[in-house]
């Protein structure tokens, strides 16, 4: 059954915690990303580690393989079970990222297509496509594809197979939980639950209509 | 004169406070990126305000809009001069960086062509030269080119004109220093000096050879 993820992108760590604890019986799993362990810390994890959901780190990660290794390091460290990197700085890249994952018995899953509008300007004309192939060869549990534009899931589907989809851009972006529901594994929706008035109805919306 | 640029990408504050007072007298500003903001937090632009050198955050910035914009503000709230973020996310996406950077009189590079040996997988076949051109169209304040790569340097210089470069890869990756000093605005060198025996003599020894 398609999960149902929530981006927990607001800027306080009281905030985060008590939308992730309304929202915690209808979501399966809760994306972090920089803007708030930029204020709040990584430590975070550590906050939201009681309520036994996974913990997604989407920093998106672009850097050398160095780096990107120094990074995930840290984040599974800090008790993040997956992290979400970039495939297009290469595959020596990604694999420094999923090795580090991978050591820990965590996952990565690595960006095809973003679900912004810019996002064509790169990603298309093939390169979403080698960047589906990149997961693939370098063993990443998944990738990121866009919800905006579901004609190119199926596309990349067919790259990567049974591994794992997860899918931004539904809400606030403009992508459709219900169509898209049916091609990934997992739907991320931020700020339609998190700038409701009430964050645990919303979720349980989205809960329904991901899962019917 | 060229700059140097000291990457302090060691993994604590106590040590990068040390490093940074020690090389200070040697170099023209300090590059900070995410392993060590994770281990420390945004406050070390604080701790390292005292030295007077520009602060620049290599968080090589690679999200939507949205969420470029809100790592932005708070890395210029924190007292960064400057951000480094990708392009390939898109126009959209770096102009997030972009405005953010210039609405507090800070600065923001994009990345054209990353040093590592994977960056050729994706950056070259003309997209290093498009991502070039769409930093000079954002009106970014310059671009990242390899040190590892001086000849793809001059390419890119004749796209981006008299704009800023910013260029890595010297030292532990191999650049030249003396080569690359000629092309560039600012050399950026990390591992040799940060893990020298002697931090600023090496500093020292690096300014001599990039500013003769």
């Amino acid at each position: 059954m398609t999960e149902l993820i929530l981006a927990l992108d607001v800027l306080d760590r009281k905030s985060a915690i008590a939308i992730a604890e309304a929202s915690a019986p209808h979501v399966d799993a809760i994306k972090i990303g920089y803007p708030l362990v930029l204020a709040a810390g990584l430590g975070i994890a550590r906050d939201l580690g009681g309520l036994g959901l996974p913990l997604i780190a989407d920093f998106k990660v672009a850097d050398i393989p160095n780096t990107n290794r120094l990074i995930c390091e840290q984040v599974f460290a800090a008790g993040f079970d997956a992290i979400i990197a970039h495939g297009f700085t290469g595959s020596d890249a990604a694999r420094a990222c999923v090795a580090a994952a991978h050591e820990t018995g965590g996952a990565c899953y690595i960006v095809a297509e973003m679900s912004h509008p810019g996002a064509t300007e790169f990603f298309h004309g093939g390169t979403a496509e080698r960047l589906a192939e990149l997961a693939v060869t370098s063993r990443a549990d998944g990738i990121i594809a866009p919800a905006t534009r579901p004609e190119r899931i199926a596309v990349l589907r067919g790259i990567i197979g049974s591994r794992t989809i997860y899918s931004p851009g539904v809400g606030a972006q403009g992508g459709d939980p219900a169509v898209v529901a049916r091609l990934v594994d997992g739907v991320i929706v931020g700020r339609s639950i998190y700038e409701a008035p009430d964050p645990a109805a919303e979720a349980e919306r989205y809960a329904a209509r991901i899962r019917q």
